[in-house]
Parts: C-alpha cells; sequence; structure tokens
C-alpha cells in the first residue's frame, strides 16, 4: 500500500519535452526532504512500463528501463482505469502532442486522475471539449494544469488565471506568440539594417532547429492560433475553435500543395517579392513588421497575421526567438503588465510542466 | 462550529492597499460558487472588530463597521492566540508595513497560522528573522506567500520561486524595482529629448504622489535594497540585511540632515548640478542613466544604484512607473526571461495578495 500523502505519477510520452521533464523530475524526487512521489506508469507512442500492483518504476535511468521494455501500451480507457483505481491520488503528465490523449482527459479527470501537460490540443480543440475538461475537474476535484500550453516555461497561463481571478477586467491581450516566427521576423525586418531574403531566412530557421520538420506547419499560423483560442477562452471568450477567427497563413496559395517541406522552400524564393513588398511598405511608415496575435475582448475579436510596429515598440525590438506577452487591464492602465523570454525549447517548457506538478502536488498531497 | 473546509480570514491593516484588498475580498467572497471563507478578525492600528465565538465579521461594509469600533486591537500575542484556537484553518493578511507584525510572524506559523502579505519588512529585515519565518511554516505546514513584496502584483516572487524549484539556475538578476525611481528617471533622462531638472521631476513626482510622504524615503535606495535582499535569499544568497551590501543614496550628504521633507525639496535645487553631471557623462557615452538593482548569484554580489545603459536597452526604455525585472538562468541563455509594468498601486498591490489568499485556500480549504 501507498504512504500517507502519497501521489503516484504517471507519464505518457517521453519525446523532446519528455525527456527533458524526466531529468526535472529525476532532481525534483532527490531533494530533501524527498516529495512523496512515486512513478507508476510511462509510456511512449510504443511501449510502456508499470507494474500491475502498482510498485514503482525506478525515475533513476527510466529512459533505458523504457527502451528495453517488451510492454505495448495499453489502450489508453484502459491505462485510466488502471490508474483510477491506484491507492493513492494520481497525477497524469501527458507531454504528447496528441489529440487522442487530449480527448481522454475528461475521463480522467472524472475519475480523479490530475493532469498537468504541455498539449496545446486539449484546450485549443472545440470548446465542447473544453468545456467537458473543466466540468469534470470541478465536479471530482481533480486538478488540470498547462502552463506550458502557450509561451513554454514563461508565466503566462498563470499569471491571466491570477488576473481574472482577483478580479481585474483583461481588456486587450497581444503579442508574438511563436519562437519560429519571432526569429523569423526579427532577422528578416530587423529594427536596424536590412535583414535577408523571406525564403532565406525560412531556410535558416529551418536549419537552426526553429522550425518544426515542414516549415509550413508553423508558417500557416495554426500554432499561434491555438495560443490565441487558449488565452481568449481564459479571458472569458467562448471561442469556438482556433479556426472560428480570422487567422493569416504565409503559405503562397501556390504552395499550399507542394507534397513535402523540402519541395515548399525549393519553390519559395520565388515569393520573396510578396514578403519584401509587405516590408517595404512597413518601411516607408517607419515601421517594421512582426507576427502577432491579439485579443480585443471587448469586441470579442481575436485575429492572428502581420502587423506594423514602431521600432521603438517592445513587440519590435524582440530579440532572437523570444515570445513577448502583453496584458492589458484596467489595474494596470496605459502601461500593460508584459512578459518576455524564450517561448520553446524543451528545457523551459518541461520547466512549466514540472512547476505545474510542483503546484499540483501542494494541494493534492 | 464551522463548516468543513471552512477558512478564517484575519487582516491587520486598512490603509491604501487594505482597503483596496477589502473590495478584492469582497468580490471573491460573492463568487459563485462562493469559496468557504469568513471574516474573523479585522484591525488597524487603532481599532478592531472580531467576536469571542469566531462569529463573522461581515465583509460587506467592512470599513464603515471598523470605522464604527469602539474595540481597540488587544496585544499581538493575543490576537495569535484567539486565531490559533479558532475552530478552522486561519489566514493572516498583513497588509501593514510593520515590523512589529512582522516579527510576530514565527509565532503565528508555528501556531498553524498561514500568512499573505506585502509588508517587505519580514523578508528584508534580519536573516534570522527569514530563517526563523520559514522554518516555522516547514515545521507546522502552515503557508507564506509575499507576491507583493517585490513589483506588487506582478508575477515577480512567484516567476522566481518556479525557476528555482524546478532546477534552473538562477545566474543574475538586475531591474527597476522602484516605480518612484523609474518615473524619476524616465523623467530627468528620457531616451528621446532632454528631461527636466532633477530637483524639478522629484517635486513633481511628489505631487503626482509617486514618492513618499518624505522622499528622502524613495531617494535613499533602501526600499529597493529590501526587494533586493528578498530575491537574493530566494535565489539562494544568505543576505544579511538589506544593509550589508553597497547601497547608492540620491539624497546629497549635506541634505540627510534637513528636519522636513519640505525642507529637503527647497535646498535640492543647490545639488542638481552633480545629478547633470552624471546625466552628461551617460550621454556621452551615448547612454542613459538609470537607477538599478542587481544581484550577480555567482560572485554573491547585490548592488542597488545608478548604472548606464544602451537607449534601447529594455531597462532603458521603460516608460511611466513601471518596473522591469530580468531573470538571466541556465535555461534561458543569453535572452533573460522579462517581467514588466506596475509596481506600485493600491489595487495592483492589493491583487498579489488575493492572488496569494486564492494559492493558499486552494491548498488548506
Amino acid at each position: 500500500m501507498a504512504a500517507v500523502n502519497q501521489v503516484y505519477i504517471a507519464i505518457i510520452g517521453a519525446g523532446g519535452v519528455g525527456k527533458c521533464f524526466l531529468s526535472q523530475l529525476q532532481a525534483l524526487a532527490a531533494r530533501k526532504p524527498s516529495p512523496k512521489l512515486s512513478l507508476c506508469y510511462i509510456s511512449t507512442s510504443r511501449k510502456a512500463l508499470y507494474n500491475v500492483d502498482y510498485s514503482p518504476v525506478s525515475i533513476d535511468g527510466v529512459t533505458e528501463s523504457l527502451a528495453s521494455s517488451t510492454q505495448a501500451p495499453p489502450p489508453l480507457s484502459q491505462v485510466i482505469d488502471y490508474l483510477a483505481a491506484a491507492p493513492a491520488k494520481v497525477v497524469l503528465v501527458d507531454n504528447t502532442s496528441s489529440q487522442d490523449v487530449a480527448d481522454a482527459y475528461p475521463l480522467a479527470l472524472s475519475r480523479g486522475l490530475s493532469i498537468v501537460t504541455p498539449n496545446k490540443k486539449a484546450f485549443s480543440g472545440s470548446y465542447k471539449l473544453w468545456q467537458d475538461i473543466f466540468t469534470a475537474a470541478a465536479t471530482s476535484g481533480a486538478k488540470v494544469y498547462h502552463e506550458s500550453s502557450v509561451g513554454a516555461g514563461l508565466p503566462v497561463i498563470s499569471t491571466l488565471k491570477d488576473l481574472v481571478e482577483t478580479g481585474d477586467k483583461v481588456t486587450k491581450i497581444e503579442g508574438v506568440f511563436s519562437g519560429t516566427m519571432s526569429f523569423l521576423f526579427n532577422s528578416f525586418a530587423p529594427t536596424e539594417g536590412q535583414g535577408g531574403k523571406w525564403s532565406e531566412e525560412v531556410k535558416k530557421a529551418k536549419s537552426l532547429g526553429y522550425t518544426e520538420p515542414d516549415p509550413r506547419d508553423d508558417l500557416n499560423g495554426l500554432d499561434v492560433a491555438r495560443k490565441l483560442t487558449i488565452l481568449a477562452r481564459l479571458a472569458g471568450l467562448p471561442v469556438e475553435s482556433p479556426t472560428s477567427f480570422p487567422t493569416q497563413s504565409l503559405i503562397p496559395k501556390e504552395l499550399e500543395s507542394c507534397s513535402t517541406g523540402d519541395e515548399f522552400l525549393e519553390k519559395l524564393p520565388a515569393f520573396d517579392q510578396q514578403m519584401e513588398d509587405i516590408k517595404a511598405a512597413a518601411e516607408k511608415a517607419g515601421k517594421v513588421v512582426r507576427f502577432v496575435g491579439s485579443i480585443d475582448v471587448a469586441t470579442q475579436q481575436v485575429k492572428v497575421g502581420l502587423e506594423q510596429f514602431d521600432r521603438s515598440h517592445p513587440i519590435a525590438s524582440l530579440k532572437g526567438s523570444d515570445n513577448i506577452i502583453s496584458f492589458y487591464t484596467e489595474r494596470y492602465g496605459n502601461n500593460p503588465l508584459i512578459i518576455q523570454g524564450a517561448g520553446a525549447g524543451g528545457d523551459v517548457t518541461a520547466m512549466g510542466v514540472t512547476g505545474d506538478l510542483i503546484k499540483v502536488l501542494s494541494q493534492i498531497a
């Protein structure tokens, strides 16, 4: 049997973020006095590691044990049954970006499993899934935290929740929500100097690992639209889906049908002039162009796309692949509350997950 | 008897921040489903309102009831006895800036009372008091939260704690920690244009309510030194006191002995040239001067005073009376995690207190 206040941790996903999380979890579990947690389940899409009697899986060396496991992961509903029957409280850490796992959150929460995750899909899918998730959590008392679903480990979700819960009125949220887009525009249209050709900046970003394997998965704006959906809902707007408001895609129509990302990159230079014209128009107005998302709470308008900013504007003078998020509220008046820093990367994304786990442990342990 | 999971709130202080907090507490208590909290004690330095049988004090109209109360506040030790004997968990909200109340935290925490407060004195006094506070909390399990002790409602303390608790290594913290100093230098040495005379900017700041009644209480740098002490300790440095590291005072030696703030302001213009020289030296280097605090964790150096910054630096381009705090860490690399916004004012300070209260309720209710 589990010790009093013991909490079981179950983890799905051991990719980039998952590996960084495991390393942070090892450090957390080794701390003195050690938090009363033990690992009872871990799986990738092909392998799993757990014991039917819930005896702990060793956190040290778990990546290696998982690699040599011969167990396949059971269906999700069986995993939830197994966890719900555990002799202690359970936190399910979803380190995937899987819609299937996200769709199982309402069931998991209704069975009393708390959830922490960087997976955007659950909170930026249909509004019904959003409602089902938070209704299930409110009914069972299980917790659900998802700091890293926007801005990785930056305190974006927690700050917005604090503003709303303490009774401030958020009037507008605006920012750069994609590390890829940040890097591309900070290089393509810098506040000082000329910047390179658009297609070359996209290639450079890909070679530096700043884009998805197919850069169109960044350039279509959907990733930013998903983050805006989450923030808008937290601010009280019942946004139906990430495709229910205008999002500007930076993929030329003619290249949408390219069969591979490489083909896309090969053909992109033919469209450089379009982006050059956009940059020149901004320059003519003494400004620079940036790819931003904004939420106007009063008019319920959410939009994602290119906008012009003064060179001295914080959004214009962003560095590298940093994100910046500005919260305009009644209490903060004309000068917004601003959060800025790396919004992508394994370690900082995992940090948001670990931070959430610590918060859930403080509430349920 | 109190209902299951009921939490009693006790409040000391009903000044500027205290009044804003009461208004936020009213909104919180009126929320549906309502949190299970009731007010069992409130006092100012001269009046108190409570019932020996712990029957609730109405939160609505409490400012008026307190004003017409004929009870004097009992000695602090008696208040703690009263609260520790309550038939439910208690959160003590200290909305004063009193050293006496701060000195009583270890006793209150050891008796199981949780504490939320914007009061800097407890966390920036002697290192022994700091240790006593956190030892008492760890032993009894009571919680202590003080977000508004640095940067008002900005998520500064919570972010630093998240960084440390998830295992990041904070290497440096730097920023503008005083709304008064921010306003003064943004006006005196703006990134564009000339700025006014130093003594005139100080008078303007006072007339706008941006300074303490005696502006020397801002200009001596102690307020910033207190905030740096708190952050340095959270980052792991055993700082002995807010006077145990170099802090630059902007009060000319000759004016330290002025008997009133008005006399000080009258004599200040005679020293304008000193500040003008400092501004000119920065300009000559193409920079502007700002009053900042910094903590170098590796070398254990903490310091507060004037420094020069490039005009494009986020610290230089701050607006109004905003604070900015940059966390340099191993995970965030060269580009720091930055938090920026209003760092003073009743509403935003109270917001930090209310946010802390909500966090404590989620853990103890």
